[in-house]
């Protein structure tokens, strides 16, 4: 029978992730806002943050609470402190989805994505949603092979990075600044969003194994 | 008489103080490197982030260790877990000190700026200097309305991105595609660099007080 303690720590767990479902709704719907210039939906993502940071908040406080009152060590303790990473990085990852939907606002009626630059961010966001359901399908089984493919998709978002940078700097279908400027911070939105769910999934192979990737992969 | 647990506790905000002082030769380093195109300097400061993360490594495993040798309550759990969460923000800001440190080192022998933006530039590098300065000397003091400071300053950090913009933009100096992806880019890491400044002083607020500085505005 667990007690009443570990079910607080599967709490913590859960809330985790959810907010990893919140943010792949965030980074879903700002994908689609952006490609298709969708205002009303660009508003409900920028609003919804909100309750990405509440649940952040309320997870950091319960996990204060709960290293207080229970003074966990070993692998308790690891769970908890590597959960208040975790939430960090999974807040974070909702800002990015609300920049990217601030920058589908701002140029609202217009896509801030010119339709020769369309196909490599319909693949950044389609990486960005795979990457986003990848990690809360590792928080909750804690497979370690599924953490570590999460590091080979990131790969792939900064493949197409770098490719948009390469695209943007065609000189035989030049395009503007303004171009220039939304492209760049929204590619790199995308990247950073990736990069937070790497951390992620490091966090989840520290958890389970009680070594970082770089350790296990000397080690092994 | 102080303990040796509180010796420990001195220790990590010392490691604190040290990081932070790495990361304000990082950025100096680095935004001399941009605007001078000083290839050598570039890659000092690219080599040098390993230091700023090997201490932030050192630093987290002796907070874990504090947490699971004393089972701190109260005010002295508060500092340790605060003490990893600054880590954080440190490690990423001289992460971004070497992202301005290698597009000073794309260009090299140009100048990732030209001279139309460059006291734009300038002015950014001086407020990140002097942000991470007042960062370094609240992590001692303590001192909240230095730390409210810090707010203010980023205003200004913002201010400058969002002038930056206009200024790329103006039809009567136009500038290339290459020159917007570049600037875009340094710009919004000299911005997340005063970011990360102010998620610092925020949390020395919660170190003292107890309190977030939102919960402190709403209480006063």
């Amino acid at each position: 029978m667990r007690d009443a303690y570990h079910d607080e720590l599967d709490a913590l767990a859960e809330q985790l992730v959810e907010m990893t479902r919140l943010v792949g709704v965030a980074i879903t719907g700002a994908s689609t806002a952006l490609l298709d210039a969708d205002l009303a939906l660009a508003e409900s993502v920028i609003t919804a943050d909100d309750a990405v940071d509440r649940l952040r908040d309320e997870l950091d406080h319960r996990a204060m609470d709960l290293l207080a009152r229970q003074q966990p060590v070993a692998s308790d303790l690891r769970v908890i402190v590597t959960t208040l990473k975790i939430s960090a990085d999974l807040e974070r990852m909702g800002d990015l989805a609300r920049h990217v939907a601030r920058a589908a606002r701002r140029r609202f009626p217009d896509s801030a994505v010119p339709t020769g630059l369309r196909s490599t961010i319909v693949e950044m966001s389609q990486v960005a949603e795979q990457l986003v359901a990848k990690t809360g399908s590792v928080l909750v089984t804690r497979d370690i092979e599924a953490a570590v493919q999460i590091e080979r998709d990131d790969d792939e978002m900064d493949r197409l990075h770098r490719a948009l940078f390469t695209e943007l700097l065609d000189v035989s279908a030049p395009y503007s600044v303004e171009v220039a400027i939304d492209v760049t911070l929204v590619s790199r939105y995308y990247e950073r969003f990736a990069d937070h769910a790497v951390a992620v999934a490091r966090r989840v192979v520290y958890l389970v194994t009680g070594q970082h990737p770089s350790e296990l992969a000397e080690s092994v």
